[in-house]
């Protein structure tokens, strides 16, 4: 197992990595006050997992909370369902949520415990490559909207997470590919040794090879805790995490939740960032095609969805969340391994990327 | 014009009260930093004071989100139509949002902003005389769930707070009334002169006399301003404001929200709480006679509703937010003027109030 730190004062708290740790009571436990516990999760991950969670918990007064699986679940109706089994139980302001599942249910569950009578303690449990290297870290929760990807949340950092590589052997082959595009994300923004390592090893990533999952994990984990650290509510280089994600967010908006994942329209997204990087003349146009192939052996889409127009990318980029008085802010690569946020895109470089890419 | 601040270091705001503050732009400016401005408002409010405001911000962007008025529409479904607004108008993170309206309005402002992109700024502008004393500040806000009130919520605080007197003369007498219920509770928790003062006064403040109203907000927000600064997050002395709202919120929950009106339960609520403090023998039976007698002349209520039962009275309150790890926490009264929070109510006596309030 190995164990690291986000550093946020008194807010800080621990991720576990490693191979059989839903085994470990000692994992959970000592995050947990009350008596009260509800495990939030879905209808996939309940049968894997959720009784071995229970098992854990044999002294706790638990509930059970099983949603629908997917992204098109992510909103405030479904939401609602876990305020529902919270209050038939009766639970107060002690209990303690679980996240189990993936990047939704994290989001969701971490959005309920912020909002349950005004802020409960919750826990990470992710069994998703993505919401293992990503989602479950950093206390970014929330739901979709119709009109925009994660645009009702809050910031709420769970007591800790604990990421038991043992669950990806269950995951979809597609869901980890998914997963990789942020594992991916991790060394263009801030470690091109990483980036090197994750092109040299991926066919074993792929073939699930548990050693080399857990490096991976791990590393990505370590970038995101200290990025996070240094600035938790996003007034500033936080933002690079999201690269792609302005690009992929108006992917997923106009597919509609849940048609694309998440991972697959960020890898989209990475190379529309890559291209604009190029054309802005920060990075050689060899550097985009060196990711491409990189994503292309990930099984994961290097280009937008076909039907998507250059207008329908910009009128959706315009709801994300780093817009700042009508200014287009955007992650892009000044090298490998060196991400940085800036509103100084000439607008006629960004229509040349979307009318590349939508054509 | 009278300024107050409620002290919370860098969340540290104030609280403007007067007659004919809606006519003052510097009141509002200085407290919104983008060009975007959502003024949410109700239907009752809009024809009233909407344009009013409005002609305070034309050097802004203003959207404007009109809501159906009553607690009964205080919840997820209503508060989507917030997100709706802002989404539809693209209002990015440096928006502001302004509360115009009364504690429905406020709270749901409140969480909207809370929520919105993670979090945006608002401002208070109320126009009743409940809100004016008490929902708009303190950085409560929330919706409720049909199994409890404000179960669904955040700790929000607001840039300021613009509290117009001149607003209170287009209020109904019943809301007038409800209101007052709020201010005779700041006497009761932590000013026995004020509630002598109130004593003293209430024809003139039933008669809406300018300088009375004035002096009774100033000093009920003195006392929540006080208290909130001493404990923003309600883990300790914040809860004694609570005094009759566990049972008062029991009787909302139980009729249905809007059927009673907050402050009407709330009166109810604070005999139940002074008549169980008798029997605990905290205060006389005489000081319940005279709180009863304050209120009937406030024309409040001094009982249960008809048809409610100590059972249900006790199922309702065990998802008060003051439950912790299943004991019940109750605010009561130790003599005029001071309240406490305690949880070593013998049960008996306990039954005792609500049997005789439920017969």
């Amino acid at each position: 197992m190995q164990t690291l730190t986000v550093d946020l004062g008194e807010r800080s708290y621990p991720i576990y990595t490693g191979s059989g740790l839903l085994e470990r009571s000692e994992l959970l436990l000592p995050y947990i006050k009350g008596r009260q516990v509800a495990i939030v999760t879905n209808e996939t991950i309940a049968p894997l997992y959720l009784e071995k969670i229970k098992s854990l918990l044999t002294s706790k007064e638990v509930t059970e909370v099983i949603l629908p699986d997917g992204e098109n679940f992510k909103n405030l109706d479904i939401l609602n369902r876990v305020f529902d089994g919270l209050l038939e139980a009766r639970h107060n302001r002690t209990t303690t949520l679980i996240a189990l599942g993936g990047g939704v249910v994290g989001d969701m569950t971490g959005f309920a415990a912020a909002c349950y009578q005004r802020g409960v303690d919750f826990i990470q449990v992710p069994t998703t490559l993505l919401s293992q290297v990503d989602s479950s870290v950093g206390g970014k929760t929330g739901v979709n909207h119709a009109l925009g990807k994660n645009m009702i949340g809050a910031f709420h950092q769970p007591n800790c997470v604990v990421a038991d590589t043992l669950t990806l052997n269950t995951l979809p082959d597609r869901e980890l590919s998914a997963g990789l595009a942020e594992v991916i994300k991790y060394g263009l923004i801030r470690d091109a040794a990483f980036y090197a390592w994750i092109e040299t090893n991926l066919e074993g990533l792929l073939a699930r090879d548990p050693a080399l999952l857990a490096e991976a994990i791990h590393r990505s984990c370590e970038c995101k805790a200290a990025v996070v650290a240094e600035d938790e509510k996003e007034s500033g280089v936080r933002a690079i995490l999201n690269l792609g994600h302005t690009f992929g967010h108006a992917i997923e908006t106009a597919m509609g939740y849940g048609e694309w994942l998440h991972g697959e329209a960020v890898a989209a997204g990475m190379v529309m960032a890559a291209d604009l990087s190029a054309r802005c003349g920060w990075i050689d146009a060899a550097e985009v095609e060196r990711l491409k192939q990189l994503l292309i052996r990930a099984n994961l889409p290097v280009k937008a969805p076909e039907g998507m127009s250059a207008d329908q990318f910009k009128s959706l980029m315009q709801v994300d969340k780093k817009v700042i008085d009508g200014r287009l802010r955007l992650v892009l690569m000044q090298k490998v391994g060196w991400a940085v946020v800036t509103d100084e895109v000439p607008s006629g470089l960004l229509q040349e990327t979307l009318e590349y890419f939508t054509v």
